[in-house]
């Protein structure tokens, strides 16, 4: 039997937190809790102690009672999907405490499998006809406006050049907007302002919603002129953004937006870093851009955990492309030149409300935010 | 437009860190940021203002620091969709520090719209012809064995009168054991023991799988014979747990696995309560049972946790039928007698290596597990 086992192995690099023997321990546990759930002595099979447990193959002290450790797992305990991938990377281990998944590397074979984003960095700029700058992008709301209103937003924006015109993530398929009225209304619009001014704006609507619907209201928006998705990984799953990636018939690029997903990286000695689950995961399962809110913002992201977050967005993981690290949260036009320096030009500009009140004049305030980014 | 709004409303309750001041500024915050997502005086429309944005109903102190608010939504938030429930009680607030989400109440016209539990408590019991005594639960395990390996083994667990035999959640379509073939001969070895003993038991495959799949492996594992099945909802997302309870062709009970959900209760000051993720939103999601960590096992549940997580799977919701906690992960059978007391009779008692190696007559130590369950 052992030739089912390839050799091939993937590596998943944790912060563990205690002095060495308690760090070993979480190490060990954690080579048998992703994989056989037995206690060590009950793992008996030669073959299933070389090639399912876990090994550790690097533990390194990086700060006062914490380490590095390097797990690496047999492909074959993945089954090449990305749902199990997740299970063996952080499944059980993230009912622990001390356990932080930091990063994770991956051998050919199953990069190979995981297509990643159908866009990309290049491919999206491409797409967009936006070739250097950084692109721009703002969200349709408040939740409670009607289609009507909604679609004379997404007009004035796409007039005022932002390149992304997406639904805020509240807007679902509420009696005030239903999706398919809306998605119908807002590309129309988007398409009309393109003509009168000669743009190439598109409308991303959210198609996070319920299973059974998900792919027919990405085809819908597809078919009605939308020109991106907007989804929430952490409430729909992961891999349901991998299949709307990897679905040749929608073949739109994908915004991921990071609702739900907080907890993950609520506290600083457990959960997947920034670096991981914003950049690594979100590239896995096909986003083109990962929505996160910047620091100084709504939120409380530290300048550091923006700059892993991008890292992760870029790091070199084969034939999965890099994407664009999409900074949001609460941004006025006043901060446009601060992000410019921070994320240089292959950067999304998320600014929504912002936008909205800096003048009266909302197409005005769209070309001076789109001043304020060509700019260096 | 008013006539849109029901006047219907659903409450979050939420933990808030902070002195009076700012338990309020973050209850204020949370009314925005979980629907308009604008600065407050931005939302100038008075119909939203009205119906849209959260309103805090009540904001009491709790300890030292630490309040208790309870913030109601308008129904018409959530368009009738559980995504979208998810991301009005947490989606973007899982990012800010300090809240937790504590408990939900949903009011009729949404407990309506979601079915819960196909089965229940009543329902699992009647389903599985054990009227009165806890449930037994074990898991065909570990990861690398052969389909002839788990097969033989269900055969013995079923023969020793085990209720529920479950893949362990690790087992997906790797290699050793290809989900098809290993359902086909578990269900088949079970079916086989049921006729050999006159027992009741069932073979439940994990369908922890990627989107595209799992409503194919689902039908696929009741065609052939599994009598519930298996599920990580935070992999899958909750809604696909959902659309499955609701299937009615699928029409099986629904076992949740609580892999990739820890960070949710990592921190005792943000994510969401153990009462609420595992109890309350498991059941509207379909769940028929609970799994959790037991207190003192190889995880880190408190006995409060777990009474916070059993009341939870019991509260009043309505029409949402209570669920059968399933304390794990890590018990042997001398525990037994300390769960039996804890839980009473209704829980599922899931024991997985621990009744493997209480002795190497594994049909007598399911024997003797079934002994201890029924000992009052």
């Amino acid at each position: 039997m052992t030739t089912l086992y390839s050799g091939e192995r993937l590596t998943a690099i944790y912060h563990l937190t205690g002095n060495e023997t308690e760090a070993r321990a979480k190490a060990q546990d954690l080579t048998l809790e992703q994989t056989v759930e037995l206690p060590d002595a009950l793992v008996t099979d030669p073959t299933i102690r070389a090639n399912i447990i876990g090994r550790i193959d690097e533990l390194t002290p990086i700060a006062s009672d914490l380490y590095s450790a390097e797990i690496s797992f047999s492909v074959e305990t993945i089954g090449d999907e990305l749902t199990q991938l997740i299970n063996v990377i952080f499944g059980n281990i993230s009912i622990k405490p001390g356990i932080r998944l930091e990063r994770i590397e991956l051998p050919p074979s199953l990069l190979k499998i995981f297509h990643g984003p159908r866009f990309g960095r290049v491919g999206l700029r491409e797409f967009l006809n936006v070739p250097e700058r950084p692109l721009l992008c703002t969200a349709l709301k408040p939740m409670g406006l009607s289609v009507e209103e909604l679609a004379d937003l997404a007009y004035q924006l796409a007039l005022g050049g932002i390149d992304i015109i997406k639904d805020d993530h509240g807007l679902a398929n509420q009696p005030f907007a239903p999706f398919e009225e809306r998605v119908v209304r807002c590309a129309e619009a988007v398409a009309r302002a393109n003509q009168d001014c000669g743009g190439h704006s598109v409308y991303a609507p959210n198609i996070t919603a319920p299973f059974p619907v998900i792919l027919e209201r990405a085809r819908f928006a597809k078919q009605h002129g939308a020109g991106a998705l907007l989804i929430c990984p952490g409430i729909t799953g992961l891999d349901t953004m991998r299949a709307l990636a990897d679905d040749d018939e929608i073949a739109l690029p994908i915004l991921s937006h990071p609702a739900f997903q907080g907890s993950y990286i609520a506290d600083r000695t457990s959960g997947i870093s920034h670096f991981c689950l914003f950049g690594q995961l979100n590239r896995l399962a096909g986003a083109d851009a990962a929505i996160f809110p910047n620091a100084g913002g709504r939120f409380f992201f530290t300048k550091q955990d923006c700059r892993a977050l991008v890292d992760g967005c870029s790091t070199n993981m084969g034939t999965i492309a890099p994407i664009f690290p999409t900074p949001a949260g609460g941004m006025g036009l006043q901060r446009v030149p601060e992000m410019r320096a921070m994320y240089g030009r292959d950067v999304i500009l998320l600014v929504g409300g912002g936008l909205r009140s800096h003048s009266p004049d909302l197409v005005a305030n769209c070309n001076f935010f789109r001043e304020l980014a060509e700019k260096m």
